[in-house]
């Protein structure tokens, strides 16, 4: 069978266990959960070998430390795997929850119920326990997932998604309600970008080249996810030793992430004794500043920012600086540079403050915090399928709630509606 | 200037007119559209007179009496606009509501606030006062809007947009919060389904052939509106006369919008007591049934139904009948050809009436009503922009809150977070 029909047939066979999924018990979808947690567990050995031959190839193909690390499955990370597993059974079944059902002046009684969105298409890159972390929210959810991994970690797919499926069935689920993608053929990509019949969604989870494709491509309805191009405001009120900790905490604490700050902005009133203060914390730390012309003036040292700084997201310890005017300058910079993700003023002033919440425009405003908090779990939600940086659906970290769709539900007696 | 550059400079205006209306409060925005309302009034006449040249084009290019009608803008249909805007105001603003804030363990204050979509971009077709319906709900949400309307009423268009944009910079908003498209050229479309920069949504209003081309060639997210395949199942236990009355209703009432029901299915062991009846009915007020080979066993006379007429949404005096052995059987003819609108079952069984409402799968499901009321008014909705017939973001009837998004909002005391 060619690529394109066997994605297709695979799309039909999701949306078939789909039908199946949403109308599955609660108890029935835990004890698969918990039936995963515990097979993956069991077969760490054959887990860890497979995993093994994907990372064989990876070394032999010259793939960076980095890559190589996000490829590894070790006991440890699959037992955090099966961990998270048990913490989604944890979490309340959003399926089923009725709201909002008030009687019309004509006897209807008009509400909605929660439902799963249907199937879920997943294109991610190299880590495989992204397989089972989403396998699990997916079907908490009651939804049917199509999971496309990246070639590098293939294998580690394989053997992980039929660990799942024998999980399932075992439970009375339909095995198709969690598949993986069966070939590292770019063209099955394009395929599911056109699923129309069968795909609900496509969730991208990577780089932002990676999104930007599947955003341009695809005629599926898409969840953006990611990128993180964040700023932290020091406003001139700013508690000086608050602004250092919650600046130095948004860059350093995990770089690599989308909601590590990239863009420290400094009001100006404030940045003769603020930026070399920093300036210092970041020197002693390896991380470099780039900076404007305004904040070169206060430290030479500072390396020259270009117009491409304002819209990098480093990912790096880097961090570029601007010295700003006013808080409106402040954010009128994070509007036109800033990917939307998340933003954090230090301030003292309530209206600062306030201004910042209601002014800017991103999944995420904070006031005196770092930008690190954007996550599922700090927020509260339990756990997260993605960080959505687009305003339709969802935005924001997304949780159970965000796998989900409604449908209204209209009770009567023999209403007709005359025109 | 070219198509092309013409509309992308609409979008970025659009874009700068967004960041204003989402700081806008509500007492503006209600004044705004009051004197929108109170302008054309005052317009009427010149109104009704350049609707004439679009109509009289219309006669000339020999457009059906059914275009014709929908194109026309006389003083009936002005003062309905202009009461509909009216009941805009009257609307609750959903923008800037607080929804769950939460204080976590570590004492930041999590919740979400209520914002704008940003920039919608509407395309339709013949109706010009789709213009201001939609320019006055958008502008309730703090949205700006850019309408593509349909080539037939474009000088309508024009003038209506005039009006409304010299009626909201009189109350101070931008002009180009509200903005037609220049060019009846079909480029300006593509130009549209590909301006992710400035535009958060694309809402299809039209045929099933328009909405269908905008889900295939958008990188802008689509909110889906509007085929209506429906339903109405008589199920074994109904009450007879409570279901004549609700088939009739859903079919005839207004055949020609989409939530009129297209497909009759009864329960076979109600079908030689009901279909006489129904077909009875039917004859007498011209309506055509096209029958099942089980169904024309009862009345010979009904024409044969083909597999294509399960899929059709006739939007006429025509509907297609099927007896089906069970429930079940219900549900999944349903399932194969309804287009997940609107679905209602007859009943006097709680067992069948739980089941139909919850394996359905429609944005909206009935028991003893007629579809007919899939419709934001109908629902206290207040008024809509659409009905979407999709999963994500939005199902059913759309109002206010649906042309929202929201955003995380986080209060701390300068909280880091240490990985």
């Amino acid at each position: 069978m060619d690529v394109k029909k066997a994605v297709i047939v695979q799309g039909k066979k999701a949306k078939e266990a789909s039908r199946i999924l949403a109308n599955t018990s609660t108890d029935i979808k835990n004890k698969a959960l918990l039936n995963i947690a515990r097979k993956l567990e069991e077969s760490k050995k054959k887990i860890i070998s497979i995993n093994d031959k994907d990372m064989n190839a990876g070394k032999k193909a010259g793939f960076a430390k980095s890559l190589l690390n996000r490829l590894e499955l070790n006991e440890k990370r699959i037992n955090s795997m099966a961990k998270g597993l048990r913490e989604v059974v944890q979490l309340e079944d959003p399926i089923g929850e009725v709201i909002g059902i008030k009687r019309r002046p004509n006897g209807l009684e008009v509400g909605k119920i929660r439902v799963p969105l249907g199937v879920i298409g997943i294109i991610y890159e190299a880590r495989p326990n992204v397989t089972v972390d989403v396998a699990g929210l997916c079907l908490k959810a009651g939804n049917a997932v199509l999971l496309r991994g990246g070639k590098e970690a293939f294998k580690s797919n394989q053997i992980l998604t039929e660990i799942i499926q024998q999980s399932i069935v075992e439970e009375g689920l339909p095995c198709e309600s969690v598949q993986l993608v069966q070939t590292t053929d770019r063209a099955a990509v394009s395929v599911m970008f056109k699923m129309n019949d069968y795909l609900d969604v496509l969730i991208p989870r990577g780089g932002a080249g990676l999104i930007k494709r599947v955003v341009q491509e695809s005629s599926v309805p898409v969840i953006e996810t990611g990128v993180g191009n964040c700023h932290v405001y020091v406003d001139s009120s700013a508690d000086i030793d608050m602004a250092l900790r919650i600046v130095y905490n948004a860059k350093t604490d995990y770089p690599a992430v989308c909601n590590a700050a990239e863009t420290l902005l400094i009001h100006k009133d404030i940045a003769e004794k603020f930026l070399p203060l920093i300036y210092k914390k970041f020197s002693e730390n390896n991380v470099e500043l780039r900076g404007c012309a305004v904040s070169r003036k206060i430290i030479p040292d500072i390396k020259k920012a270009t117009e491409d700084d304002w819209y990098e997201e480093y990912l790096d310890l880097i961090m570029a600086v601007k010295i700003v005017d006013s808080i409106d300058d402040a954010i009128n910079h994070i509007y036109k540079y800033g990917s939307k993700h998340s933003e954090s003023i230090v301030t003292s002033n309530y209206n600062d403050a306030n201004k910042f919440l209601k002014e800017v425009d991103a999944a995420a405003v904070y006031v005196n915090a770092s930008t690190r908090f954007t996550d599922g779990g700090e927020f509260g939600l339990g756990a997260e399928i993605g960080i959505s940086t687009q305003k339709l659906h969802a935005r924001g970290p997304m949780g159970l709630k965000e796998l989900t769709s409604t449908k209204f539900i209209i009770r009567g007696s023999g209403q007709i509606r005359e025109t």
